[in-house]
C-alpha cells in the first residue's frame, strides 16, 4: 500500500481528495506514493503566507534571516540519510543524490553567509548616495525593503530538493514567506525534506508551505507583491508567464527552462591536451549524472572539425565505462530516467533527432542492466544507454538546435572558424550555460564575448582550473543562473542579485538629515552631533550615527615631509626633491598622500585604553589637493554606520565595526582628502 | 494644408500610406499634421537595427558612447528653440515645455557622464570577483555585454521627448540601437527632435528610427535579443506584456504606467508650519504642470482627520491664482489637455468620481480662458479648470484609489493614525512615487517604511530641501523610474541600473589567469608578470595588466613604531605603552596600519621621476595580521586595471588612472595588509 503524501498548508499537514495521482519507482515502476492537492483552497494559502508568515520575516534583520538558515542547514544536514535512501527511488545513484541533496543544503549555507552583505537591519542601503543639488540640502540613496507578498515556485522533477532549497534560501533571507509546488513525480522528496524542515521548528509559522500535488489555480490567486518562479520545459513557462493575474497584476515572474547548452573545442585544444580531455570528460559527465536530466546538461558538442572524428572515438570510449542500472547496485555508474512516461519521450526525440543526425553512440532499444536482482527492469523502469548524435551540416539540420531530449544525449557538430562556432553555440537561441575548452586566451575572449549575449553562464575550462572547477553542469548560490530567450530570460541566485528578486527597490529623495534617519546611515551635509566624550571613548552601543569629532589644526612643514619619507622610505621625487617639479602638476615639495592620511589619524585618534580595539581599515581614500608646507590641515570624523559582529564563540569579545568618514580640510575649508575608515569597537554589553 | 509627418526607417525619411491620423492643436482644435505607418515593414525595421545599429553600438566603448550623447546633448540644446515654439501646439506652457525639452536634454547629459561608472571598453566587469575554490584556481566574475537586438520603445503622448530620450540616452550608453514608436496625438514633436538627431550625423546609421504613426503589428517581430519598454496607460501596458512574441520569446519588458500617486501630510505637519505649506505648493504644481497630465502627479492627497478643512481651504486658494488659456498668452500659467478627447474622457472619469466624492473646487462644465485672440476655445479646445475632489471615507469609496483622471485633478482624504496614512497610500496597489511631508525623523522612517512596498519613488519633503527639491512629480535620471503594480512593476533609468536592461549578464568562470585574460581586470592568484623596468617607469600604455613588482624586504623595529608615532601624531596606546596590552586583542606593541600601508609605499615606489604623476588614493584597505617589531615584511605591486582620462583640453596632459594591487606579506608569507592604490599615469602619446 502506497503512503499518501500531505501538504502542508495553513500551518498543518493534511492529504488531498479522492483521486491522487500516483508516484512511480524509476527502476522498478512500483507505486511509491500518491500526492493530492484536491479541496485545498489556494487563495486560502497564499493569503496566509501574506498574513502570518510575512509579517515576521520582514520583520527580522538579514543577519537574523541568515543565522536561522544556517540553523536550517545544519539540520538538513543531520537528516541527509533520510534523503539519500528515498532518492534512490526517483533513478538516481548516490552521486545524484550528493547534487540534489547536499547541493541543496550548499545553498541553505550559502545564503546564511551572504547574511554579511547586508546590515543587521531588516532594509537594504543599496549603492552609492546620489547627490541632487549644488547646495547639498537635497540628495536621494535606493533602499530595498522585502516585498509584502508570498514568493510561488513552482519547481522541476529532476531536483526536488535542490529546486526547492535553492528558492526558499533567497526569499528567506530577503525576508519573505514561500509556497512550493514541486512537479508531482518526485514530490515525495520535496514532502520528506519539508516534513524536517517544519519539525525542526526553526522558520516562523507561514514561512513555508507545501503542495505536493496538482497546483492548478494556484496562480488566480497572486497579486503584485508575490513573486512567481518557475522551472521546467520551456513550454510550460510561456504558458505561466502569459497567466492573466501575472499579466494583471505585474506580478515579478522568474523563469528557469531547460536549454540546448553547448560546449566548444577550441581550435587550440588539439588531441592530446589537457583541454581535450577536459572537454571529452565534461561532457561524459554532463550526459550521465543524474542520467541526462540537468537543465544545464550539455546537448551540443562544437568540435573544431579536424577533431571531429577523435571526439567520437574519445567520447565512445569514455562512455563505453558507464554502467546503466539500478541506482543501488554496485558498479551503476548511470540509473534511470524520472519514470516511464519520461523515458518515452525521450526516446522519442531521440528518435526524430535521428532522422537526420545520425546515432554514432549508444543503442535506443535496449542497454545491459546491472541490479537486476533489485527490480530493475527496462519494461517497467525508466533506462537507457546514452546516446551520441552526429550532424555534420549544423547550419542545414537545426533541429540539434531546437529539439531537447531530457536525458544522456548529445549532438557532435563541426565547425571551421571561431566565429562559426560562436553562431552554432548562439542558434540554441538562449541558453543556461556554455562550456569552452581553451587554453588560448585570445580565442576565449573571442568566444566569450561572441555567446555572453546567448547564455547565462559561461565556463572556460582548462588545464589551470581542472582540479578545483566545480563544472558545466552546476548552478552556484553565488552566481546568476537562468539565460535569455529559450532559457526562460529568468536570473535566479547570484548572491545579492537574487536577493533582489524578493524586495521592492526604492529611490528615496530629501535631506541629507532626514536621508540619515531613515536609512542609518550618515549622509554627507546631515547635521553632526557633538558630545562631550571622545568618540574612541564610547562603547559601540553609545555611538549615535553622525557623532563628529573636530580635531584642533596642524601647520605642515617641511620638517613634517622629511620626517615622513625617513620613516616611510618613500622617497619619490616630488616630496624630496625641490629641483624636479618642472613639467608635473604639483608648484612645490608636497606632502605624501599618506603622511595626510597618517597626520590625520594622528589628530582624531585619542591615544588612551578605551573601547575601540582597532584599526581595520580604510575604503574609499581619494587625495583631492596637494598639500604644501605652509598649509594648515585640520579634521572631522563622524560616525557613518555601525554594523555589529557576531561572537564567534561565548569567549569572544563582543563588538562591531564602526564606519567613519574621515574629512581633512585646509585653511581655506577646502578638502584635501577623504576617506572611509574602519575600526572595530567593543560593546558595552558583552553577553 | 497640414503638413504629412515621415518615418525615419532604413536609413531614409519617408511618409506612410493614404488613410493618416490627424493630429490637432490642444487650443484650437485645428489639424497640425497628419501621420502614418501604412505599408511600412516593421520585420524590416527591426532587422536593419540588429543588423546596421548594433554592431557599430556594441563595439563602441563605454566613453564612446557617453561623448556621443553629450555631443548630442549639446546639438539638441542649441536648436532648443524649435522644439518650444512646436509645443505650444500640444497645449504645453514654456514651463511645461521645459520639463519635455530640457528635462530630455538633461537625461542625454546625466547618461554621457554614466559613462565614467563604467570602463572605457565595449562591456562590463559587474560586482566583485567571486572565489570558488580554497586553492584559488577557480573563480567567477560577472560581466555585462550589450544585446544584440534592438530597444523598442512605446511611448506615451505627455512627453514626446523626454520620453524618447530618457529611453534612447540609456540604450545608446548600454550599445543597443532603438526604434522608437510615440503616442500619435504628439509625434509631431519626437519626429521634430529625431530629425535633428539624424541631421546632425552623430549617431551611426541604425542607431536610432522612428515610427510616427500606428505601431500595429510592430511586435509581432521581436526577439530575445530586443528589449521592450512601454510607457502609457496600465490597460494598452497590459496587452502588450501579454503579446504572444514577449511571451514566447522571453522578452525583456519594462512598462511604466501613470498610478494614483499619494501624497502624505506627516501628523507633525500642522497648518503653519513650512511642511504644510510645501505640501499645498507641491499638490498645487503637481496638478496644473503639463495641465495635470504627468503619470507621476499626486492624485490623492492624504491629510490627518484635523487639518484637512486647511488643506482645502490653503489649497483653493493656491489654486485661484492657476490662470487657464492658450499657452503663449500672457499670465497663462495652465495650458491645455493634450486635445479633445483626452479632455472627454478626463471629464467623464471626474465625473464618476465625483458621485461619491463631492467636487470641492473648480467646475467641470466651464473656465475661465484667456488667450481667446489666439484662438484659445474651450469647445473645440481641451482646456480644463483645476478640481479637487474629497472622499471622507477613503477606506468605504475605493474609486479615488482606482479610477485615474489624468489631468488636474486631486481627492482629499483623511487618515487618523500613520498607519492608516500607510494603507491608503499603498490602496493605489502600486504607484510611481510618493511624497510625505514631515518634519519628524520617526514619522519619515514609519512612513517610508511602510510605503516603500508600493513605490519606486519617495519624497521627503521638509524644510530643509524645499530650496533646492526637484520635487514629486521629476523622475531623475540617477534614480530608478517605475513602481510595482498598477504602475507597472518595471524600472527604468536609475543610473547603472538602468543600463543593465539592454545587456545580457553572464557569470564567467575559470582560471584566474584566464579570468584576467578576458576580463582586462587582475584577478588575485592570475599570473603576475616581471618585467625588466620598475613599473613606474611605464607609461600608460605600455603597462600590462599583472605587471609585477616584488619589493627588497624589511624588518620591522621598535625604532620604526616610534618614529611612526612621533611623525603622525598617533600615539593610541597599543602603539606606544607596552604595559597597556592587557585585554586586548594584541601580544605586544602593535605596528601603525598606516606605517605598514606607508612603508609599503616606501618599498614599492621608484623615487625616480616617471610617467607616474600622482598617488590618487587608496581603496578597499584591510589590515589582516597585526605586525609586531621583529617581523619581516614585503611587498607585491600588481597592475589590477587601468581607466584612460579624457583631456580636459589640448593643453592637458594626456593621462589615466591605474589601479594596483598591494599586498604585504611577513616572513610566513601571510597577508598582512592589502589595498588596491590608485596612482595617475601619464601616456607616451600626448596627442
Amino acid at each position: 500500500m502506497p503512503h499518501t503524501l500531505e501538504n502542508y498548508t495553513l500551518g498543518r499537514w493534511a492529504a488531498g481528495g479522492n483521486t491522487p495521482q500516483e508516484l512511480l519507482d524509476a527502476s522498478t515502476g512500483e507505486v511509491i506514493a500518491l500526492a493530492n492537492t484536491e479541496g485545498f483552497d489556494f487563495a486560502a494559502i497564499l493569503d496566509y503566507g501574506r498574513r502570518v508568515g510575512n509579517p515576521q520575516l520582514r520583520r527580522m534583520t538579514f543577519h537574523e534571516r541568515g543565522r536561522m538558515l544556517k540553523a536550517l542547514a545544519f539540520h538538513l544536514q543531520e537528516k541527509k540519510e533520510i534523503f539519500y535512501e528515498l532518492s534512490y527511488r526517483s533513478g538516481a545513484t548516490r552521486a545524484d543524490s550528493w547534487i540534489d541533496i547536499e547541493g541543496g543544503i550548499g545553498n541553505l549555507f550559502a545564503n546564511a553567509s551572504l547574511r554579511r552583505k547586508f546590515p543587521d537591519k531588516p532594509f537594504y542601503v543599496e549603492g552609492e548616495p546620489v547627490g541632487l543639488s549644488k547646495g547639498g540640502t537635497f540628495m536621494a540613496q535606493h533602499l530595498l525593503v522585502p516585498r509584502e507578498g508570498v514568493a510561488v515556485h513552482i519547481n522541476a522533477y529532476n531536483f526536488p530538493i535542490w529546486g526547492m532549497l535553492e528558492k526558499i534560501a533567497v526569499n528567506l533571507l530577503a525576508g519573505m514567506p514561500a509556497v512550493v509546488k514541486p512537479a508531482v513525480p518526485s514530490a515525495y522528496l520535496t514532502e520528506a525534506v519539508v516534513r524536517e524542515i517544519i519539525a525542526s521548528g526553526i522558520l516562523p509559522e507561514g514561512a513555508l508551505q507545501l503542495v505536493v500535488g496538482s497546483g492548478q489555480g494556484l496562480l488566480d490567486h497572486v497579486t503584485y507583491q508575490d513573486v512567481v518562479t518557475f522551472t521546467g520545459s520551456a513550454s510550460t513557462g510561456r504558458k505561466l508567464r502569459a497567466h492573466p493575474r501575472i499579466i494583471e497584476e505585474a506580478v515579478p515572474f522568474t523563469m528557469e527552462a531547460d536549454s540546448l547548452n553547448a560546449a566548444v573545442l577550441g581550435v587550440d585544444a588539439r588531441p592530446g591536451t589537457p583541454e581535450f580531455d577536459l572537454f571529452i570528460k565534461e561532457i561524459r559527465k554532463e550526459m550521465t549524472a543524474k542520467c541526462g536530466q540537468k537543465c544545464t546538461a550539455i546537448r551540443r558538442a562544437i568540435v573544431p572539425e579536424a577533431y571531429l572524428e577523435d571526439v567520437q572515438i574519445a567520447l565512445g570510449k569514455a562512455l563505453a565505462q558507464t554502467t546503466v542500472g539500478h541506482p543501488q547496485a554496485e558498479g551503476v555508474r548511470m540509473g534511470a530516467l524520472a519514470g516511464r512516461a519520461q523515458a518515452e519521450i525521450f526516446r522519442e526525440r531521440v528518435r526524430h533527432l535521428a532522422k537526420n543526425t545520425p546515432i554514432v553512440y549508444g543503442n535506443l532499444e535496449e542497454v545491459e542492466l546491472l541490479g537486476k536482482e533489485r527490480g530493475a527492469d527496462y519494461a517497467k523502469g525508466a533506462f537507457t544507454s546514452p546516446i551520441v548524435l552526429r550532424n555534420d551540416d549544423p547550419f542545414k539540420h537545426l533541429d540539434s538546435h531546437e529539439i531537447e531530449a531530457f536525458g544522456p544525449v548529445v549532438t557532435l557538430m563541426p565547425y571551421r572558424e571561431t566565429e562559426e562556432a560562436v553562431t552554432l553555440a548562439n542558434l540554441g537561441k538562449g541558453s543556461l550555460v556554455c562550456s569552452l575548452a581553451t587554453n588560448d586566451p585570445r580565442t576565449a575572449q573571442d568566444l566569450v564575448m561572441g555567446t555572453a549575449t546567448h547564455h547565462g553562464r559561461i565556463l572556460v575550462l582548462n588545464g589551470e582550473m581542472a582540479k578545483e572547477s566545480t563544472g558545466h553542469g552546476s548552478p552556484l548560490p553565488q552566481l546568476i543562473h537562468g539565460g535569455p530567450g529559450r532559457a526562460g530570460g529568468g536570473q535566479e541566485m547570484g548572491g545579492i542579485r537574487g536577493v533582489e528578486h524578493f524586495m521592492q527597490r526604492v529611490a528615496l529623495q530629501g535631506s541629507p538629515s532626514m536621508i540619515t534617519a531613515i536609512t542609518e546611515v550618515y549622509q554627507t551635509g546631515a547635521r553632526q552631533i557633538e558630545r562631550d566624550k571622545h568618540p574612541f571613548q564610547h562603547y559601540f552601543e553609545e555611538l549615535e550615527i553622525g557623532q563628529t569629532y573636530t580635531t584642533h589644526r596642524h601647520t605642515v612643514t617641511e620638517a613634517d615631509i622629511t620626517a615622513f619619507a625617513q620613516v616611510s622610505g618613500d622617497n619619490f621625487y616630488a616630496h624630496v626633491d625641490a629641483t624636479s617639479l618642472e613639467g608635473t602638476l604639483f608648484t612645490g615639495r608636497v606632502a605624501h598622500g599618506y603622511y595626510i592620511l597618517s597626520k590625520a589619524a594622528g589628530m582624531f585618534v585619542d591615544p588612551r585604553k578605551g573601547p575601540v580595539l582597532l584599526n581595520y581599515g580604510l575604503d574609499e581614500c581619494r587625495f583631492t589637493k596637494p598639500v604644501y608646507p605652509g598649509m594648515t590641515i585640520g579634521v572631522t570624523l563622524t560616525v557613518k554606520e555601525k554594523v555589529g559582529q557576531e561572537k564567534r564563540d561565548e569567549t569572544d569579545v563582543a563588538k562591531g565595526i564602526v564606519r567613519w568618514l574621515v574629512t581633512v580640510t585646509d585653511e581655506t575649508a577646502e578638502t584635501v582628502a577623504v576617506a572611509t575608515i574602519l575600526t572595530m569597537v567593543k560593546k558595552k554589553n558583552q553577553e
